[in-house]
């Protein structure tokens, strides 16, 4: 039996990133493949205080359906964590997802019709390339470098470029660079999308595991006419399991995220936002933040120096200032889909860089994960991996 | 500011229950409008009795990531209770969305270019109508009776209907309806599918809710090729603010499925699965359903019964053998919408049905609902919506 699927469907794939995955559940694999936190940092038992409190005070409530745009005390709170972002806004511009990636999903529907383009970094994130593909655009990618977006490319694409719907970036501690954004190059953003009247969609899930330097404004502080639709998640400074993000945006804006959310699946679970917002209210994110980011700083400097001390000279890497990736540029003769497999066959995991390029190439460069395994198995896994690459050069 | 939406926005209006509902929060309104559980039946110690036991035995697993298609034991136990529908399937054949409306959403995207044509019942569930709509398809509607679809108009329209792509049903308790599909027109359905190489989805949510007579087969039991999609939930039987549902289907088909819910949110609530799974493990929920049912039987025999003796003899209405939900005809020149508006001023509100025909017309029609209220506000609703009716005669 053969069905007549959507045109669409012929572009969506797997991700490899969540098939990598599944071959890396076996215990003796080191994954530095996916964007996994510490499951040893989770407040498991604060977890356990607050459903049974949320039980206790409201259950029937906790139990029941309620509205599309969230729970409006979680939306409040979430609205005044986004100051942290240096973004001043209300409830009302907040809309309660599953996770950010329900966000990108969003975006693509939104504003994308068949072959408008979407403008990312590159590299840009896998997962929202492919929630954006659903929506058959084109995707220009844009170098970058240690501040980001290279904005004088920017905008000879703009000026030069039909059906530009979306930009797309990931300024803290991208997805997979590990770059932070400069200040200048994010109001210069700004400024252009205003010139060329276009939204930006701003994914920010790392910005607040930063371990040194100053936490830059969000490019949404920047934002004066409303165009900068901040996606935001609790995946990685509280837990992934619950599956609850956000989506900041203005009037209209947001209004169209929260038709596109009724019709997608009416809400968020009522009982994970009750059980955050209990969270919130009664223990303090903010320092329990401070523990992940002691635990994934000495990960992360462990991992660079294992780098540096184990990998060839060829190899060249980032040094993210937090959030939970590195990322290398290996010879061009390497091909890092092989060296993958050469991996594997010593039970080591990464995620391959290529799939981070919507129009492909780049296929020696990879992305390292280091907030998922302890420091032992860091340094063993980074010296396998060193190998690996030796036996390829 | 006016950005530039892709063009599949023009078609997304809010859902009229969704906001509707939102005027029924006050207290004072006695609301037949949403299609909302008794709250006092939600199992709310058990529910903090699995949260707990959850947390306690796999607390990090619980909060972290995990694979797209879901919970494995909680497939296993889904796929299990799908025999109670007449349908012998394995975990394989499960994946764990959040509530029935996300499969709905995924099957406009797998199956829906623009213009192509879905075939639908006439009523149809608004929810289902709104999640299609962004994927631009047309709607046929096929005249239902007592017995469900006529299959005899069904057969006409696929023989002079170009780009039919999906068959969307609600074949028992149906919504808005509330009426059952007869076992011949079920299998004769699939006859018709199979010939016409079309998928069927197969909408489920109240099955499991029947007070009185033999549940029929699913029209999934009935399918021969693999093309019936089966949607369920949990909403209705357990609880509807954990947001589990479930796709049931074979091979090809669901795997499509499970790769649109990789962009869309990676993944259902783990912690959510984990502790519908426990339930299933360690309560009885067909136990649990005999109560619902059992209420729910009580405050259906006290709308029709009061809706007998108060509504003008001219009004006709569905006699319900399960479900939420039942459904009234008035004479054709009352406006139910401002019949709606009317009875809210005796604070008393209900949905207009034809929001239910996606081409329009039957605006004499109204959906009442009969699981929120208690008996006490059910017979002063149906009494004062009876004088708003014949206000309007």
């Amino acid at each position: 039996m053969n069905l007549n699927y959507a045109k669409r469907m012929d572009g969506i794939k797997a991700s490899e990133i969540r098939e990598l995955l599944k071959l890396t559940q076996r215990p003796e694999v080191i994954s530095f493949a996916g964007g996994l936190p510490a499951p040893e940092l989770f407040p498991v038992e604060a977890v356990k205080d607050i459903s049974t409190e949320v039980l206790d005070e409201q259950g029937t409530k906790a139990l029941q359906y309620g509205p599309t745009e969230g729970y409006e005390p979680l939306r409040e709170k979430i609205a005044n964590r986004m100051n942290k972002f240096g973004v001043d806004v209300e409830a009302k511009n907040i809309l309660v997802t599953s996770g950010s990636q329900q966000g990108l999903d969003f975006t693509g529907k939104i504003f994308l019709n068949k072959d408008d383009v979407v403008i990312c970094e590159s590299p840009s994130y896998l997962g929202a390339l492919n929630a954006f593909k659903a929506y058959q655009p084109k995707f220009v990618e844009i170098p970058t470098d240690n501040d980001g977006m290279r904005m004088d490319e920017l905008e000879k694409v703009l000026e030069n470029t039909d059906n530009v719907k979306v930009i797309y970036v990931i300024p803290d501690f991208q997805n997979p660079s590990g770059r932070t954004w400069s200040i200048e190059r994010r109001k210069k953003l700004v400024e252009l999308a205003n010139k060329y009247n276009l939204p930006i969609v701003e994914d920010n899930p790392y910005g607040e595991l930063r371990f040194e330097g100053e936490m830059p404004p969000a490019i949404k502080h920047f934002d004066t006419e409303g165009r900068v639709i901040f996606l935001g998640t609790f995946s990685k400074t509280f837990c992934p399991g619950l599956r609850l993000g956000w989506t900041c945006a203005d009037g209209d804006v947001l209004n169209k995220y929260i038709l596109v959310k009724q019709g997608a699946d009416l809400q968020a679970s009522t009982i994970s936002q009750m059980q955050v917002d209990k969270f919130l209210e009664k223990y303090d994110l903010d320092e329990h933040i401070e523990k992940i980011k002691e635990v994934y700083k000495k990960r992360r400097d462990l991992m660079l120096k294992t780098m540096k001390e184990e990998f060839p000279e060829c190899v060249e890497f980032t040094h993210p200032e937090g959030g939970l990736f590195t990322w290398a540029i290996l010879p061009e003769h390497i091909n890092t889909r092989d060296l993958a497999k050469k991996a594997l066959e010593k039970n080591v995991a990464f995620v391959p860089g290529g799939s981070f390029f919507p129009n492909g190439g780049n296929e020696n460069t990879m992305r390292l994960n280091y907030s998922n395994m302890d420091e032992e198995r860091i340094v063993i896994g980074v010296k396998r991996l060193a190998e690996s690459i030796k036996e390829m050069l």
